[in-house]
């Protein structure tokens, strides 16, 4: 690409460099229209003023930290892929940053800010167990697919995007009852979970006690705590634990896909079939569900789309100094090869 | 965490904070023995100078990019995680960019060089094809699993690591060969292809040989060039399209493992089985290979050790100016449940 100088700009719009300059640095005095027009065209064609204190600025205001918590969760790294997109697009960086399971966000936040200067946080996954520290964030933030911010943090400090957690997992068990299925085991978030693992822990036994079916606390299976947590191989491992058990159970809903992808291979290795011996019903709708055998039954969250929302919402509380925004998405009952009706 | 100041660290250290100071700043009048002593209280009890000067040294300086290309690749997921793990380790910030497909890494290595500061890059899959530009590249770079960097580029200039591809792919054919598979298709990278693909079907070509078995094109399968690259999609496309030519095969190796598994749920939906119909093989040894149905046939990358590595190499070139190097790891082949002995 040819190197473009702020004079071509100034020539293509045809105004002067001053006003060129004048736009680029977000000088008051300058009409509107002109500036719009001019940055427009700076974006076109691609030219990066190359003034070293205009350089320094963009570097130290120009970052979007990702704080993910459970990156290996396919779900997440299709989210990270997307939002890398969209920020590429707005001209910010992405700053990766993975959060241990152990680890506090919060204050692995707070530290990032203080090391760098950044525009904004987006917080992937995870839940906040200590939402005070949450106030002293002094960069704009938004939860994406987090859940447990309390009543008490006011609403219009933060953004936020997710799926009613609650009521899908509710609609997943719904429908295994609906074939029949009485007997249905859970593979849910580790006990002092206060996030969306829990919410669907909810949902699951709230369509239980709306079908007269009463929970079976021995079908309720937590991840361990000791493996990484929503992995293959912690379903894999806490499936295998259910079918020693010998409880009876007819169906399985792992509260992440990865979960349900593990706990199927489980149940092949012992020799069972799927759906034929048990059911098997996911939730987050990643890719692999459609291409894993048997073809995963999942609730499809519209993880493009809420990826995009993320940077969406973040930008224009960045740029436009808009108000903080809540989305909530719907998502989608998908049923594939790994649910049938009772026989 | 309670905030530490200059003075605690000057305390727990039984020196004043002149020298704390000097330690911090890389003050060539310094005890070397004092100033490990000095990090090491700093880093153990999380201080963080905040010297406003030093942390805008800090914000031009201390970040690495990633650029990866085909990031729906749970190799390169995998990958980046580690690496975040240890450049965090490092003090370091990870800059996460991803490279289309049509895009030029080595364009956009430049372009973020202009706009960033960085430290130095990790190049992440693909290939180049634009080598002459790399020489314009000023801060030092890794290529890690990227191959095609040209021989008249200088190798004390970068750093490298990677498999022996076409050795490793050799290994793969031949082992099939050996499993009295005498068709074997090839789910082998788009034609123009000058990467790790490339050198994938080269081993395959060579194994073909050494067994006096001659190269049948119809059984060479490029990915499609209007699907995202390695993808479980992609491999599905390609394997239904060679099940329907009729062009008779026993085994078929993909040159990834998401490109296997496409390849699977392709022959299964066509009412075939893997391994009775079928053998598949994939490359890369990713974690989902020993949680498909059937578990997943592949030569195993060393993912970690070699994300480890990248970083590791790297860092000593940032910051003992040590020489650049290039490092060849060796893969394993592991034979699971998706390939069989031809009956």
């Amino acid at each position: 690409m040819e190197e473009m100088t702020i004079k071509d700009i100034a020539k293509l719009c045809g105004v002067g460099i001053s006003t060129v300059s004048r736009a680029i640095n977000n000088h008051p005095d300058i009409n509107p229209e002109t500036k719009a027009m001019i940055m427009n065209t700076i974006e076109e064609n691609g030219y990066i003023p190359n003034n070293s204190a205009r350089n320094l600025k963009r570097t130290e205001a120009k970052s979007i930290a990702v704080l993910v918590k459970g990156m290996s969760n396919l779900f997440f790294s299709t989210m990270i892929k997307v939002m890398e997109e969209e920020i590429k697009k707005k001209k910010y960086t992405l700053v990766l940053h993975h959060v241990d399971f152990n680890e506090d966000e919060i204050d692995v936040a707070l530290q990032l800010v203080k090391e760098k200067r950044l525009a904004g946080i987006i917080f992937l996954g995870g839940y906040f167990q200590h939402q005070e520290k949450l106030e002293k964030l002094q960069v704009p933030y938004i939860l994406s697919t987090v859940s447990g911010p309390p009543e008490n943090l006011n609403r219009t400090e933060y953004s936020s995007i997710s799926v009613d957690d609650e009521a899908e997992s509710f609609k997943m068990v719904n429908r295994l009852i609906e074939l029949g299925h009485k007997k249905i085991a859970i593979l849910s978030a580790v006990s002092e979970d206060e996030s969306i693992g829990k919410l669907r822990l909810m949902g699951y036994k709230r369509a239980l006690q709306a079908h007269q079916i009463s929970v079976n606390e021995r079908l309720i299976m937590p991840m361990r705590a000791d493996m990484e947590q929503y992995s293959m191989q912690n379903g894999y491992a806490v499936t295998q634990a259910l079918l020693e058990s010998n409880e009876e159970f007819t169906a399985l809903f792992a509260i992440s896909d990865m979960l349900a992808i593990g706990a199927c291979k489980a149940i092949t290795d012992s020799g069972k079939r799927i759906p034929e011996d048990y059911s098997v019903a996911g939730f987050d709708g990643i890719q692999l569900g459609q291409y894993y055998n048997p073809s995963l039954t999942t609730i499809k969250q519209p993880i493009e789309e809420m990826a995009k929302a993320t940077v969406k919402i973040l930008y224009k509380v960045l740029s436009d100094h808009a108000e903080h925004k809540h989305q909530v998405f719907a998502a989608e009952l998908i049923e594939r090869d790994s649910t049938q009706k009772i026989k």
